[in-house]
């Protein structure tokens, strides 16, 4: 039993018998569900459609087996797969067998990278990102994504894949768009917003319940796939007219291809792998998390960087995609039931029943639908609202949001995330480098120290009480010097400085060494320097350091324990001098 | 007045007349000291020797009216010179026409950066390095300078300038050497160690009083210098035996030359000169710092920068090389008895003279004289003790000096910044990702609480009382989230759960987004969250948030306030419960 515990994860040891049935049904309609994403999202990364099919399969399991949430669905996926595009785009022909082999390695070493991050536990560093900047990531390379599907949507061939090339043709070519395609495109497009954003409510007026009206709306892009497809077979729309179709699909499992990137592959993607492990990081883990709040369940960001790692890993060798954990496709799991990995791990299942008897009712349906999905999955990640919320709350996160967001649409995903991570620890080191301090005085009769300015407090003739109100470290203490300085030369008299430490965390090497200095040149001038309200660990630490050793003044307990010794040596002082 | 106000600097206005015979005596002797040094730093930097004496005229002017540091000496440093020759020698051939246009070119750039700098306030930037890293990279990059001035010293011809062709050619060619060089170069570094680690102790020994045993000290060079020239001189060493010399200095001032950059060399220079200006930036506003600590006067870091870039600019058109703020020639300054920045204009006027009629008197100054001179003072900024005091105190900033010492020697320069700041950042992340959490409870019959491992302390059932000692940003909340699920599981009847906010300066956009989230899933759970002791400038900005309006539980003045609440509402349920 021990051996089984250490080798099968938790959640299939400890599976409780009432989510079998619920599991069961959810991996089947999930599948179904997800076809046409999984084809459509294949074809945005430049690859052969069936890929979408065969990534949902052993690399669901994998992640199913190592991941650690619940019901975070792991497959094909709009961000990876627009990374992978315009990652390989410019140095291979999309679909080529050269193509193909540079989108399986760079799925290998973003893989490997995810769970070497996994091994090390650096699962922290995807608090690099802020949400604003995540954010603007994703609402700029989803304007990347609607740009990138334009041509297909619209019936326009474009000489180039590259973004501005693509939009120049758009321009230039809408007159002489294909009609056909237009027509059909426009008509999947318009069907899928409406079931979006308007089908549910008139469904729950019509007196729909909101699970079957939520139902309807899932299966609107099933239909839309069927009713286009039927369309284009019986007026031989691809044949006669031109539509572009999907094309055959190759149908039967295909075997499991090991291979190594070569060296100069891995210098190429080395960078873009990399960046991808990231997003792919931060994006799962937090789609993880935010599945697991819902549900009051807990994540271990070290086991889901594993489990993303093993994904990719094996998508890799057996289909050749990176894979992620998807909004939309989490979303689908879970609104189908899905209440552990078994809902995936039958989906895989499910997955390969289609992939070897049913791929080919796909070959047929026009191209035109799946971008119109693309487009409004798209659509729908623009997150118009974090901008507006962001810009209520803190001008400086909106500001690294839009900066993410255009960072990304001019210059690319990997200048955009560049510059968002950028703005993000510039934010953070700026408001790091203006710690919040504040010289107090004692609330009458209590031993409450409140700010001088805010509140009516005693306060001693040549002492300063400043407290200190955050972490001393190299970017913030000469601030601290700085406004010690001012403090002095505001009230010449002050011979006792009282640093109150009760919100100091932590003394860096820099900040103990700025402070020894600092308490020399006050001694220097006659001015005593006294510590109050060290935390333990700051304290056993500092109580090693030239700083406790030189310190001209006295260590307190309490603030109010350097008020009372101060007072009395002030009124001893007035005594002395009244003599 | 008031337009001479605002043209002239502060401290001319002000000028004390006391100070004009200290800063006049001062300024001449600073000249005399410094010229071999300024030789020696032009030639490490692969410039003719004169450039070293040029930049001691206008530069130094320039940051006398804009810089703000009343002693720091500007001209040309160890550090800035090592940075010119790396980053030129791959590029251009040492002391070549292209070479010295490259090398004003660089100074033009980082100085037109560091005014942009200092016009941008962004002087808080400094502080992106710990001295840790500082140190660091100042060790190793004086390690580059002793290798690299090892074949002037020992009289051997290497191949290339690259620091390990240099260490090869070294080894091999150890035994080959030039005996006369040789012998004149270990002599003049024995000499000047000893002057500086045993003569100052020896002459007070003998009597001398403190004062005058280091001006002895600080005349050694200048001693060695002449007497080494003498020799060289008196026996033709230069010509009969082979030691290389200083050779022909162009005699006289050299015109303004005004140039802009091409933009080759701009594209080429651009981020040399950026982490140039980074550096100089950072030396010279630390060294600043330290210089008005002692003398109990303030600077503005974005006055330094104006001066800085002021001095470089006036560089670039007026002898050629990039200046800086210098460790030991403000050393030369201090103990010169310099006031004002009046004694540097007046060392620029004594430079006038010195180029225009003495400059010849260098000529047949032995290289490997200047070699030992700026080995001496490379060696004396390689600082053990930092590491060691580092070390002590705290292992990762210890890790972070390492990390950009070897960094530098390894990769070079850039590289070693690169990876210290890079260290210094990732240390920071990383502390600040684990924020400081205590479970608090109240002391027996005060006001006060305190943590519960730590302190005997009263503690309300059902009630979780967490304090967070430290702002909220996106790199911590998730560790916030973590620690409330954790407390909830092990003590599962907690239904309210107080956060105490006394040492939260800040809740950036993402930590206000999860505490919503938060929020709203312990209300699924029954569990009501409240916040109290919330700071003035965090409450205004959170009143107008999600969470405000959505709050399950009550906002508290202070911890107090919270517990005497939640107390009497226990009593009322108990009372309600035994009813």
């Amino acid at each position: 039993m021990n051996i089984l515990r250490k080798i099968l994860p938790i959640w299939l040891i400890d599976y409780q018998r009432k989510n079998l049935v619920p599991d069961l049904t959810a991996g089947v309609i999930f599948t179904v569900l997800v076809i046409p994403q999984s084809l459509a999202y294949a074809l945005l990364a430049g690859l052969p459609p069936q890929v979408g099919l065969y990534i949902s399969i052993f690399p669901v399991i994998a992640y199913a087996i190592w991941g650690s949430s619940m019901v975070q669905a792991v497959g094909p996926v709009a961000i990876t797969a627009i990374m992978t595009f315009t990652v390989l785009s410019p140095i291979a022909l999309p679909g080529s067998p050269e193509y193909i082999i540079l989108a399986a390695s760079l799925s290998l070493i973003s893989g490997a990278l995810l769970l070497i991050f996994g091994v090390l536990r650096l699962g922290f560093l995807s608090q690099l990102l802020s949400r604003p900047v995540i954010s603007g990531f994703i609402s700029g390379a989803s304007v990347l994504i609607v740009i990138s599907q334009l041509k297909s949507l619209l019936g326009i061939s474009t000489p180039s894949e590259d973004t501005w090339a693509i939009l120049a043709a758009l321009l230039q070519q809408l007159p002489h768009s294909h009609g056909a395609t237009l027509v059909i495109g426009l008509s999947a497009l318009v069907t899928l917003i409406f079931a979006r954003y308007g089908l549910a409510s008139i469904l729950t007026q019509l007196g729909y319940s909101r699970e079957r009206a939520a139902f309807v709306v899932r299966i609107t892009p099933l239909l839309v796939v069927l009713i286009s497809t039927v369309m284009v077979i019986h007026f031989n729309l691809d044949g006669q007219v031109g539509v572009s179709v999907v094309g055959s699909l190759v149908e039967g499992l295909p075997g499991f291809t090991f291979f190594l990137p070569s060296y100069s592959a891995i210098k190429t993607l080395e960078v873009p792998a990399l960046l991808m492990a990231v997003i792919g990081m931060v994006q799962g883990i937090s789609m993880a998390q935010a599945l697991a709040i819902k549900r009051q369940e807990r994540i271990d960001a070290n086991a889901e960087l594993v489990g993303l790692g093993a994904s990719n890993l094996v998508a890799a060798f057996y289909g050749g995609m990176p894979t992620g954990g998807g909004v939309s496709r989490s979303a689908v799991n879970v609104a189908s039931g899905a209440q552990t990995p078994l809902a995936s791990i039958v989906s895989a299942i499910a997955m390969i029943v289609i992939v070897v008897g049913a791929a080919h009712w796909f070959a047929r349906l026009p191209l035109a639908v799946l971008a119109a999905n693309i487009v409004v999955a798209a659509i729908s990640m623009v997150d118009i609202k974090a901008f507006r919320n962001a810009w209520a709350y803190d001008r400086a996160d909106a500001l690294s949001l839009l900066g993410a967001a255009f960072g990304v649409i001019i210059f690319g995903l990997e200048g955009g995330i560049v510059l968002g991570v950028s703005l993000s620890l510039a934010t953070l080191l700026f408001r790091a480098s203006i710690p919040h301090l504040a010289v107090v005085g004692r609330i009458s009769g209590s031993e409450h120290f409140r700010n001088v300015v805010r509140h009516d407090v005693e306060t001693l003739p040549g002492v300063l009480l400043l407290r200190i109100d955050e972490s001393l470290f190299f970017g913030n203490l000469s601030a601290v010097e700085s406004r010690i300085t001012l403090e002095l030369t505001k009230v010449p008299d002050i011979h006792e400085v009282v640093l109150i430490m009760s919100a100091v965390n932590m003394v860096d090497t820099t900040a103990m060494e700025v402070l020894t200095e600092l308490n020399r040149d006050l001694a220097a001038r006659g001015i005593r320097l006294h510590l109050a309200e060290i935390k333990g660990p700051v304290q056993d630490r500092l109580s090693h350091s030239p700083l406790w050793e030189s310190l001209s003044g006295q260590v307190f307990f309490s603030a109010n324990a350097a008020f009372e010794a101060l007072l009395h040596k002030n009124d001893a002082a007035k005594w002395e001098t009244s003599l």
